[in-house]
């Protein structure tokens, strides 16, 4: 793509097209690059950074319950899919394959993996003896590959950064344990620092990871009614645990298999977060992660230019040691179109420090999310951009949660949901009888897939909405990512 | 490979056979697991921690000086390789090839990266317009790929984890200084972290990096006297700039190639540390970076059990919050079986608790270094620790500077290196004069090759140890990893 394409003059208006506001923003914002590799993006520094800044989050929730890191390979032989039956199918179609290497053809084909269950459940086997090795907690961090068709940065790409968990229990209880506290722990980050709002349940069986016996997700809504299922874990029973032969000598010293689950979330929530609070001027970055959380910029005359950026770098220090991620703009452009740059890239707070300011020792603070536009002595700056982060944060879930809640909308058959496609975006929130073909149905006319059956939903709906018969679920149906 | 042989019951004595004693420890010490797929290893949590650990204290030198992290993509099209004629050849042999994907075979073969100049050339040339967006300094962590024919976990294995700088500067000078940097911040990690003396000095023309004007290394001698290369860091020139048409506007208006650099570090400085402070016992773990620093052994009969733990628990959160890595082992095993255990895995410090310290109000300190056993109130717990840490730290890096210093000898002929190497185990400090014919006969008649040309030899030799004519460099030469 040449230099010209990359740049983006004007942002696209969400209700124009909200799929080309999207890619407007993560350029002009210069958060990826479009790379040479079909399918595959380069994550700038400003891209990266947010997933560095999830990463260390999430990182210290997994360790706080029991989890360490380890590094599996890359590569994986061909003759491990074949062991676990829905795995291949699941898998087969999306799998890249190295046939050569060190200038020879080799003897077995090499998955690039798109996910390690295998390896893990052959190393496992290995590692795994007695129910004093269990539970074995272990997380990776890598990138994986999927060859999609269709790709959208961030969201789905060919090559993408995520974690992935994987843990052996002695029993079926304590393995279904686990998985349902890495769910609450994924619903926690993505409401708590991303500000996202989520709707928590069970995946339909055709919806499930292949090789899981459930699997459980978080589903959020972007600003145009489309779902991106932000995070999933899986209890997968003793699958693999048979497919690769992992048995453990249990208190009652019969060897008996590991009860597995694995649950992963991925950069696609760089691109949730984007279309969750995005807005025409940009993006709005959620405070906690955002790469940069102040910026500072310099104000006034010339003449005054080396006394004001002196003080500015005096109080980025000290907001620096409160703990913030703050940077100064000290570059030529006028303090307007930094303004701009700065509302565009979403940066949450920025402070503004001029000659008028450093006599009254003061500055002025300014919420991209609020709008709120302050005097603050100087004395009180740490404080007041502490509140402002935690407004911002707070002023944001509430946005997007009023936003899902009323772009959700209970249906009793399938005409009213089409309906309300047409006329508007969201999901619906309907019966199911449990049938596949009634499942198949609604995606088939509507083009919406069930996200998952909510622990909690709104209301519980008495007849499927595909064949009227009594439903067995309430379930969330929409379009997704 | 079975579960009987990943169990090592003794470890083989370092002056039996070291390349045994090494696979022996890092096995026995749960730090990998040798995978299916040949050449690829599997990093254990206890082996993965010590490159978190590393990961972070060098991420901070490097984002201290400037660096942000980005992302770029696993796989490198074929026609990138051509572009740089050395790079090309110096990495073709070893790189693994994607020909199918997604069900279909692909038009261009796709090389799983063995390094990112190629892709990071591809994107600078359209992210670079100005020398305003000079100096782009970028780091990557990431995996990258080697095909191996003869590999040994850590130090050489298929696939590998690092870190690789790639900066663009406007001129010589700037990208120079840059290069120099680098190299001082890895040989201060290494210095002052992993407690290893090293040979900071420029790689020989025949030995540097495969489209590089010049290469700096530092090395360090492993216990077997061998090298072990433990960063390096590039000059690049405008090799890649012209290779990938790297321009800029420069500050008289005119068009120019930049000038790159680029810098790794990998996990072979994992191995590099193991084999550089190791002993008959065991791991010894630099401080700095050990997975735990301080294991806390909890002693006594079973009636005070209870009591012991609670009190070691609570002992723990102290040391936890002053910021240290300490564990306990509660498990049934004897004291005396974990004394032994964490010797193994060279922990630094073991903190034991037993009854009779409970109502003394002390504990025992063992430094796993210094071999010092004392006993201290638990008021001072944590400034001995702290103090227990750093004389480890300074006595491991004293120790290996002398083992360093007294297995380096200066030789003045090639005869002279030939015996030493039969004799004993070590580098030779060394003339040349410059000409690849007698760097290559060094190489063909001890095995040994140039490590590199210190900045700062020990002394300065006058002639060459193979023509005799006078020597341009004082060369260290080594047999490596």
């Amino acid at each position: 793509m040449s230099k010209d394409k990359q740049f983006v003059k004007e942002i696209t208006p969400q209700q124009e097209d909200f799929s080309q506001w999207y890619i407007d923003v993560i350029k002009k914002a210069d958060l990826m690059s479009y790379s040479p590799v079909r399918g595959c993006m380069v994550f700038k520094p400003d891209g990266y950074e947010i997933w560095e800044n999830c990463q260390r989050i999430l990182d210290d929730m997994f360790k706080e319950t029991g989890h360490r890191n380890a590094y599996f390979p890359l590569f994986i032989p061909e003759s491990f899919f074949q062991k676990e039956k829905e795995h291949v199918e699941g898998f087969n179609p999306e799998l890249p394959w190295v046939t050569e290497a060190g200038g020879e053809k080799l003897e077995e084909r090499l998955a690039v993996r798109p996910t390690s269950e295998t390896m893990v459940g052959h190393m496992y086997a290995e590692w795994i003896n007695s129910y004093r090795d269990l539970p074995l907690l272990i997380n990776q961090w890598a990138n994986v590959v999927r060859w999609e068709k269709r790709t959208l940065p961030f969201l789905r790409t060919s090559e993408f950064l995520w974690q992935e968990g994987h843990t052996a229990h002695e029993d079926e209880a304590d393995a279904r344990k686990e998985t349902m506290q890495m769910l609450e722990i994924y619903r926690t980050f993505v409401e708590d620092y991303l500000a996202i709002p989520v709707i928590t349940g069970q995946k339909t069986p055709s919806e499930k990871f292949a090789g899981a016996i459930d699997t459980y997700s978080i589903e959020a809504m972007m600003k145009d009614g489309k779902a991106v299922q932000a995070g999933t874990s899986h209890y997968l029973g003793t699958n693999f645990a048979e497919a690769f032969d992992i048995k453990f000598l249990n208190r009652e010293n019969q060897h008996e298999f590991v009860h597995t689950t694995s649950w992963g979330v991925s950069t696609r929530l760089i691109g949730a977060m984007i279309m969750a609070h995005g807005d025409d001027r940009g993006l709005v970055m959620p405070p906690k992660v955002a790469p940069t959380q102040v910026i500072m910029i310099p104000i006034g005359p010339a003449k005054t230019r080396d006394q004001v950026l002196a003080k500015t770098y005096e109080l980025q220090t000290e907001i620096k040691k409160a703990g913030f991620r703050v940077r100064v703009d000290a570059r030529e452009q006028s303090p307007g179109w930094k303004f701009n740059e700065y509302e565009m890239r979403g940066v949450p707070v920025r402070v503004e420090l001029g000659p008028r300011d450093m006599e009254n020792g003061q500055v002025i603070l300014v919420s991209r999310v609020t709008g709120e536009k302050k005097v603050v002595a100087q004395d009180n700056l740490v404080e007041e951009i502490t509140r402002l982060l935690d407004e911002a944060h707070n002023q944001m879930f509430a946005k997007a949660k009023q936003f899902l809640e009323e772009h959700m909308i209970s249906v009793d058959t399938l005409d009213e949901f089409k309906a309300f496609l047409e006329a508007k975006r969201g999901f619906a929130l309907a019966g199911w009888c449990g049938s596949e073909a009634c499942e198949a149905t609604v995606k088939d006319e509507t083009g919406a897939t069930s996200r998952n059956i909510p622990f909690e939903p709104r209301e519980h709906k008495s007849t499927c909405l595909v064949c009227g018969a009594p439903a067995k679920h309430t379930v969330v149906f929409g379009k997704s990512y």
